[in-house]
């Protein structure tokens, strides 16, 4: 794809650092970026990204690691910004193809091992501190303290013989953060006056003005209404947000309450982070959620997984009575302290309806501050760019909207335009210490598709044959055929599925039935020899007669049976 | 259901007023109410809701009118309150059972009028003033100006011998309409001091606080816009909100640019509504879309449907490059004068990306005030009950928790909670004027689905088809079967739909029909004269196979022929 007048180009300055993200661009998830200097490559993160509405029976999207799996010989290493799903998610699948070792803090690390064990897999896995530096071939990777809503976050600064590359993972600027860990502004500081060649920086709050309020925010608004609440209280959270659930604890124990966990992935996490040390919980506070009726309502609180409204989670079967140990009644205070991530909304306006109607006060963010963003808005935007003032600025992790406004952002702040470069996934960023440039397209970098056991088995004409069954079902038209006297045999029997209630429409599938009969023997008396042709008759007469009858097009499929 | 005791209760006070909501409680949308006072029946309103996620194929849903068909004889009347979809857009299909009189103001009639005429129904609409009184039977219906983001709008106070019943309708409060016809607070009030035996009132909006801003504040914003670009300028909105409408021709006219239009349901209501008045616009300004080239763009103002991301819509077309006469390029401003619709934040963004990819410039509701909402927020309620101060209280036009949240409203300015009633959709309401009390499930009132022509042949089951066939497709097992000497004539075939692609998984589809035919046989030499019993068998022990080698479900259908 590249000329040699590019190459030379490239070449003043020195041999280019190549950036290529896998995934994270113009979308939201799947977060992978692959750096490449020469003949060595480094990975940062591995995330996937949860199905558009349109993905009929899809469980996950994952990056395309095909540009990884040509380069394996390259590969040094892979580190971990956190351990949100949009950048570890992936990891097994990719370990699956490539066991390649990776460097994260030990809360992320925990995560991975956790999800690793879920698939038989063991990782080649290497904790590292915030503020460690460390070589992975050609790369000195230097991590740096950064807040995010889940703990143990870090930013990257690579130091590479093209120039320094510095990477905010995602982030938010706390500067009261529950764990106290604040960002190290000095070292931001520093590396920007010692000169950075190219910032990637998180977008995905881009388009929000002024600033996101500190974690503190919600420890305030959830202690307010704990003080006030003489009822149980429920409450739905981010289990992978341990800072607030810290919170949550420290309130319930000021408020003299005891604290029970619901829902798989928050037993794992308040297990995991308490063995690492992330949560602190004083002995005898922790009651099985099983044994809760013996504990006064007003002395118990309840953490839950459920805040997205996901269907099967602990919160949902609580709003419809599935929930073995917790039975909603009325006075019980449920708070989200979440809001909808974009195309949730509709899922958990039906979980906090259903708790109402069971007569519990329910709190979520529309009613009080019960939760804040984990991601940077404008303000806090410019203040990292002014930290880190980069030669070279690539916006990352949002739509395409995040990234416009972010490329705005930054030169508002006077970077000129030629200097930022809004990338695809998959395309090549080469950057040298006198220029960058875009290569179109050098690794394929669609999502790939996770159904079950079955990844990247999935794709468009499937989805599209799942969509045509979602929207008019199915007529199955069924008919042996004796090919020797060319006649039929047996049938034609239609069979329909999501078409119609069939009693309630008997004569119309006799009728067709009747059509599909009458073709085939009109297709056997001019002796038609050619399947297809039959076939594409008998979907074509039954298409239009069904349409004028009902305006829908069901999927119409015709077997026919030689015997 | 009612007792004698019961009855005998209500006489106490007189006779009293039923009403049975027939929907919008528990929803947002398809709003219906009937009134009915011994013989005799009066309806409010007929709308349609828009379906869930997991309705697949599903165009709309209506209410049941099956009380309506059981009680038509005692029918007088319906009456409109304004021409939103949720108010009027299931008439057609009520028209077809039952031929009642409408009456509504002028723009909402002419809205149904179009509608009619898609249907090949013609109706007996008969057209009012707001402000004026009519009679229907027992009824004696006063129609009062209330402000609503359409035209027209009109609340309801229904004099009845059991008392004043008084309908809000959709409203808020805009002391600055744009139309200038604001509502009528003199008579409101004093109908108040007259005295309300019963007020029905929009929930929509109760969950926030504040007030709604007045529609002037989107033209401030809009002209702002307009007076600084000096691009082409698109916009997209609401087609029914022709206020808004009136106020983007007023500011094109005043900032000299030309006006085209785009979208059919934009079309229809720009010619409605200049043709009733409502829209005034000074001639030469309409240019017509497909002459749009001649225009320079800096004095062209395009205004099209699509707010909501809809995928068919005019702006989607643009996005995708689809639309014949307008082509997105950079330069280009397009103002989306709306606020995602829940459910419809993905197909918005979407739109959103691509208008930015293709360089155009994007103003949404995030970044400017380019829209206001239609329904009173909180302190408006509070005045509309302050206003009123009904003896009883139901709040209508709200999820659960929008109706809660109202009734703690009216309980918050005194009224004390027995006086306030949430019904169900098809709950009877008895109040005369010393009491009101519920009746339970007077009326089926589930939804009734509408899937091209068919209307109410969709049920459980045929989602419950559509939804298993969407997550993970279908594989159909066929075979001829010789029962006379009970063996396999031919096949077993497999076919399959929406399941894997099946030339990179033949192995799997071979081991599968392998399997089939093992099964077949078996129940061949077993003698199994039962088909139910083979087809169970093979179902069974595919439905094993598959999912231990895919972790899918796919619906597996065995189809016997017999020859």
């Amino acid at each position: 794809m590249r000329t040699k007048q590019q190459n030379k180009n490239n070449n003043r300055g020195g041999a280019p650092i190549k950036i290529i993200p896998l995934g994270g661009l113009k979308e939201i998830g799947k977060n992978m970026t692959v750096l490449e200097y020469r003949d060595e490559i480094l990975i940062i993160d591995c995330g996937l990204s949860f199905p558009d509405d349109d993905m009929f029976g899809i469980d996950m999207v994952i990056p395309d690691f095909d540009y990884l799996i040509q380069n394996r010989k390259k590969i040094k290493g892979m580190v971990i910004t956190h351990g949100h799903e949009d950048h570890i998610g992936a990891i097994p699948y990719l370990l699956k193809e490539l066991n390649v070792p990776i460097y994260g803090t030990r809360f992320p690390l925990g995560l991975i091992e956790n999800k690793l064990k879920e698939h038989g897999l063991k990782g080649r896995l290497h904790p590292i501190k915030a503020g460690q530096k460390f070589r992975l071939g050609v790369f000195e990777v230097e991590t740096i303290r950064i807040t995010h809503s889940i703990a143990d976050s870090i930013c990257l600064c690579i130091n590479t013989p093209a120039g320094r590359i510095f990477h905010t993972g995602d982030f938010k600027i706390d500067y009261t953060p529950v764990d106290g860990e604040t960002l190290d502004f000095a070292r931001l500081a520093e590396l920007g006056s010692k000169g950075v060649l190219l910032m990637m920086a998180d977008s995905t709050n881009a388009t929000r003005k002024g600033y996101t309020e500190s974690e503190r925010v919600v420890g305030r608004t959830l202690e307010g209404i704990f003080r006030r609440s003489q009822t149980r209280i429920i409450i739905a959270t981010f289990s992978s947000n341990v800072h607030r659930l810290q919170k949550i604890i420290d309130i319930a124990v000021l408020c003299k309450r005891k604290v029970a966990v619901s829902g798989r992935s928050m037993v794992n996490v308040v297990e995991l982070a308490q063995q690492l040390g992330y949560i602190k919980i004083p002995a005898n506070v922790l009651v099985d959620i099983n044994k809760i009726r013996s504990i006064p309502d007003k002395e118990l609180v309840i953490i839950t997984t459920g805040s997205q409204g996901e269907p099967m989670s602990a919160l949902a079967r609580m709003a419809t009575s599935e929930h073995k140990a917790v039975k909603i009644k009325k006075g019980d205070m449920v708070i989200l302290s979440s809001t909808p991530v974009p195309g949730n909304e509709k899922t958990v306006s039906n979980v906090v309806n259903r708790l109402f109607e069971k007569g519990a006060e329910v709190i979520y963010s529309d009613i009080a501050d019960t939760h804040v963003s984990g991601h940077a808005c404008q303000e806090e935007l410019k203040l990292m760019h002014s930290l880190i003032r980069p030669q070279f600025f690539m916006p990352v992790h949002g739509e395409y909207r995040h990234l416009k406004r972010h490329a705005e952002i930054a030169q508002s702040l006077g970077m000129p335009e030629n200097r930022i470069f809004i990338l695809e996934n998959g395309d090549e960023l080469d950057v040298n210490r006198r220029q960058a440039k875009i290569v179109k397209g050098v690794a394929d970098a669609e999502g790939v598709m996770v159904d079950g056991l079955g990844v990247g088995d999935v794709g468009n004409i499937v989805l599209r044959d799942r969509r045509l069954l979602s929207e008019s079902g199915l007529i199955i038209v069924v008919a042996a055929i004796d090919r020797a006297n060319n006649r039929v045999s047996s049938g034609p029997d239609i069979i329909s599925r999501g078409f119609v209630y069939v009693r309630e429409n008997e004569k119309l599938i006799d009728e067709a039935c009747d059509l599909a009969a009458d073709i085939l023997e009109r297709c056997c008396r001019k002796n038609v020899r050619d399947w297809n042709a039959m076939k594409t008759a008998v979907r074509d007469g039954l298409k239009t007669f069904i349409y004028n009858k009902t305006m829908r097009s069901p999927v119409i499929l015709p077997i026919f049976l030689e015997v």
